[in-house]
């Protein structure tokens, strides 16, 4: 099944594994006209890197991406934008070993079952480089939506215990502390958190969340292509999350509906709400206010501990892991959140557009008729 | 957009407004040879029936469901099953007062934003009445899962803060009590808390569950069809449901990996887990175990105590709604979490076939080549 | 498989079998705003219908069409219109003998090999009547295009070796003659010819034609997406469609260059083209010429003089089919090819409106940036 | 919109220019367990090398496939399989003289209405080099059908008046001869013709013909997604294709009922039929016997003589195109419409394999319910 795919107009396929030669993904649909070059993705790609703290894996991944097509003269031409990003570090040595045991909390056992075998190199393609592709690909829907008046902002709202105050919520902070933290005081908390686990031999969980700003009302469609149902599949759809919200989340379940409801009022001359507890969706549609996305996210599955679980054979074993992973996925998880709600808040954008006949016909440039002819000729051979 | 279409082989497209002629679906993609007629359905229609208790509306439904096409002689032929509700009970009248405003936590403003206008009668498409259509869908889809050895089960998890008590869980009980709880003492507290609710003017929200039983390991694609990832798109898409969330969902932010790892052993020769944290799902892909599926529901946005809003002049008005409204949405959502649920598997399920060469090979008896010669002649025209 | 789905953007799901209670189609995907009633349907259907005259069967259709869904106060509302034609005059009896045989020419032999059995009567899904549901989305299709100054126009070209002369054209001509030609020379010479075929108790192919007019240059997509490509497969999905052309169509292969090439200059402003050759295609995108497309069809494979062929239990036997059958299939084809030609040039339009960012800038408005803010706060809850 | 996509199941994206870095394909949903390595797809690429003779372009292509993704120990893995080929020979300067006016027969035009701009070097996207990834994915369905006992060969039916005598057809000869011919008379005679329509400075059209061997009965669905309907679609995607016909084609348009009915008959204990107008297909759905597709493609539409046009100014000139082009498309089109033919079958077969439910429950050991249990536990958090 083609489950690498993803969007109905800007859509994207990724490819590529943990320690195969390269990763990479295929734009197909992206507008003609959008200035593109190199850098504009690679900075994407840098956020999902291991830093230099103690919190992520001293791995080096040095992923230098490369546009090998769609691009004329630093423009998009609306045809297909293949980017590639080689593999430059991969030793496959150092994951021989669990090519015959199934680790706890991996997809080691479920691609056997599915496939029949997998390419257990790093995890293959059930590995974190996977979304690599999708990082790619997003650097590129971002810089669309900024041309469309549209910001996405994703950053780490809470790790373990730890969770950021949103009174002091910084985007350009987020971009620059090792746990993605919005403000620098949670995230010292969480850095000392991590590292008391990182000694501990044990990893930890934590939650991000993403912000949509500028988003027209009206995007989104009824019944199953809802905005926030395809909101939670992008979301889910990042390996280790378990959870996903919209506005406030699990949290409405115990709510009434009087504490619940956000009164509608004017502001400025538009149709604004009081409180946003909706997360920017209503009936699936975007209501023009910031639309709120959360994701929590499983502790690492790879443990420096001693683990039990079974082999091929049917064994049951005790399992080492070895190699290097970070106690958290959180932080360098962020940027594929934001990519993922960028890719979807896009599509959503340019389906939309076919959604009233009378703009259709301004499009076309038909809504005052009476125009002269366009085409032609009754006679095909003469 | 052809946003109410849903599923890849088995593919659904509903229809159908609160107050029109009628609703329903049509199943495209339904393989041939299931026993199938209109009781099969119409069992899973009457459970998001309004009941006789009073925390459900007293409008009545009578949704008898009518077989249109792609049945003969009582089995399923392959092509397109239509399947069609009359509207009985409409009275427009009801409604026409809410034509000029949007009411708090409605789709009504987003349906002007989006469409230019709407069918205000009851809330057009985004009522809940739309769920008619997924739940004539999911009947068969059940049907069909039962004869692959598959269960799908939903049910009412907690009521405000009210919770079933897991330990006395009953399949049969969730089916007959009026809240869908799965156990007697907390649908009698549940039931006092929604009369005391309803007295107040007030609405409350909740939580519904629902697991999948006997689903082989190996269901799911890796990356953007992850089996997870399609769950929290078909679940999202119910109206009102904020958070979904697979096996332990957000609880897993604030755990260590430690204790959050499900450690694989041996059972009765197959490989099996200690426990289910991953609710039953690795990578994306089914690991053998219950699928656990989780969903938050907002309090029913209509109460009957005045609420500030706008019009579509742009005037801040006092509205007080009428008519006939659940004080929560829960117990009637029930079916429909268990249907997306269903017609989710399934479709997994069908696509998955084609995972393995062996297994293609197989299917066409090509596994042990050499056999008598298929097909025939180099000419066309002789 | 969803076979019965056409369509990205304005998609269609068609259902219903010749004798089955009813026939249908569902609209997903059509834009808010179009003025619509029954009876901008039933024209179209109409089209389909039996006429008086000796060349088509004498079986009684009389196919109303009833909209269920998706218009509201005479406009369409952007959510799915659901179209329903009740069958009125089936007799299952007429069928019953050929549910144990073969007929040559007929889909009883492959249905039965696909699916394991089939509805036998009146050819179930695979009888022509399942174009009812075409027609009527199609008749929806023209409308909208007509808003946007596109006309689609098919007619009869041939029939036997009587063909139409294209000089005399009329469309109106078309839509009144018993066959469909838009020349009443041709009209009567072929029905002529029908009636003698007829009487040999045989039946006889010819060949349709549509041209799309007032096509803005620029519609269709690179590589698979082409709109000469979109319009083959749609033509050919059409029973008893055996060949499609575009433009000259097979006469190009024993062409040179140089006569076939369309050279461009300058009318009026616009470029032009001073042959159309290619049939108002190049690259697979429209040129702003008339859009030119021709199927072939097969004569009707129903005739009745005795045919060898095999039973359900192998057994070789001869066959005498009885009932009501059309000579030729072309006249009431016609309209299914103006229709899904329709249908495919309506959606190549709508995707198209995604093209080029600088058009979907000013479709939201922010072509010229730095207005006022849209959407809100950071805080979800407060 | 994305175009460059095609297939459900087995689902290739290609990318790259004429004149790009690189051109390439990601095959999505591949079955796991083909035996890949790159020689399987370099020997199809070969194939659209221009050969040595004069009729074809003396543009030096070294395509040296690389295959970057979805291959581990010589097998697929069942994720996206990327294969990409460098250009290694492109020289921009050739072509700059194109980037401001339109060539007849071009899509320069159509490009430059559709996205505003394009990539003028070579043709861009629009370049018959376009096909590589095409031929790429094309030779692994190949592989895979074979392996299922399929067989597809293409190969010239005609060009210009010369028709090869299909009596004395050898598939090795298409193989090696420079028209593609599969008979060395037609091909001697042809390449005799190429030369005169070289000198006297124009180009020629021609016919293209392909079969399927050992399919099944049963492939492909009803209405829209018929076998046909899908063949034709991927057919005309070819550039320069203008026609497609199924078994007789357009011949059938002329013929009576009596004579076009192939009639069935037994052999060998199977359904047969006495003859294949046909071309193997039945209402949408093979039926055993050979399928026959057959492409009508445009001369060349560079020719080196003087031709009238427009330039981007609206300035009506006249051009002399100048570098290298073949006389003729159809040789080194032969093995794209072999490819789209297999790319198009494969996936009809992995897609038919949900036809029937007792296969279905075959296939996940449910035929015969009973055995033990599969799943598990009811609680989530224990």
């Amino acid at each position: 099944m083609a489950g690498s795919g993803y969007g109905t107009i800007f859509r994207i396929t990724t490819w590529g594994e943990s320690h195969g030669k390269a990763l990479g993904v295929v734009i197909d649909g992206c507008p003609a006209g959008l200035s593109l070059e190199e850098d504009d993705i690679q900075r994407y790609l840098d956020r999902r890197k291991p830093g230099a703290s103690n919190i992520t894996t001293r791995r080096k991944e040095d992923d230098a991406v490369e546009i090998l097509s769609g691009v004329f003269r630093g423009r998009t031409t609306g045809t297909p934008i293949s980017l590639m990003v080689r593999n430059t570090s991969q030793i496959s040595g150092d994951y021989s070993e669990i090519a015959s045991y199934y680790r706890p909390g991996h997809a080691d056992y479920t691609y056997d079952e599915k496939y029949g075998f997998r390419d257990y190199r790093g995890g293959g393609r059930s590995s974190g480089r996977e979304t690599v592709g999708r990082v790619a690909a997003g650097a590129v829907a971002c810089k669309l939506l900024e041309q469309l008046g549209v910001q996405v902002w994703a950053y780490t709202r809470s790790i373990g215990p730890v969770e950021a105050d949103m009174h002091r919520f910084d985007r350009e902070v987020s971009l620059s502390t090792p746990t993605a933290m919005p403000e620098r005081e949670a995230d010292a908390a969480a850095v000392a958190y991590l590292e008391k686990a990182k000694k501990e031999t044990d990893s930890v969980g934590g939650c991000m969340e993403c912000m949509v700003k500028g988003l027209p009302a009206g995007i989104g469609d009824p019944v199953f292509e809802k905005l926030d149902a395809n909101l939670a599949k992008a979301v889910m759809s990042i390996g280790a999350v378990k959870a996903v919200e919209i506005g406030d989340g699990y949290r409405v379940a115990s709510r009434k509906g009087s504490e619940n409801n956000d009164a509608f009022h004017m502001e400025g001359g538009s149709v604004a709400k009081s409180t946003n507890h909706a997360g920017g969706i209503l009936g699936g549609i975007s209501d023009g206010d910031t639309v709120m996305v959360r994701a929590y996210v499983k502790p690492t599955p790879s443990i420096f501990r001693g683990q039990r679980t079974v082999n091929q054979s049917g064994e049951e074993i005790e399992i080492h892991i070895k190699g290097r992973h970070d106690p958290i996925i959180v932080p360098r998880a962020v940027v594929v959140l934001e990519c993922m709600t960028a890719l979807t808040v896009l599509d959503a954008m340019l389906v939309n557009m076919s959604a009233r006949l009378e703009r259709i016909a301004d499009f076309y440039g038909t809504s005052h008729m009476g125009k002269g002819s366009r085409g032609g000729r009754n006679f095909t051979q003469e």
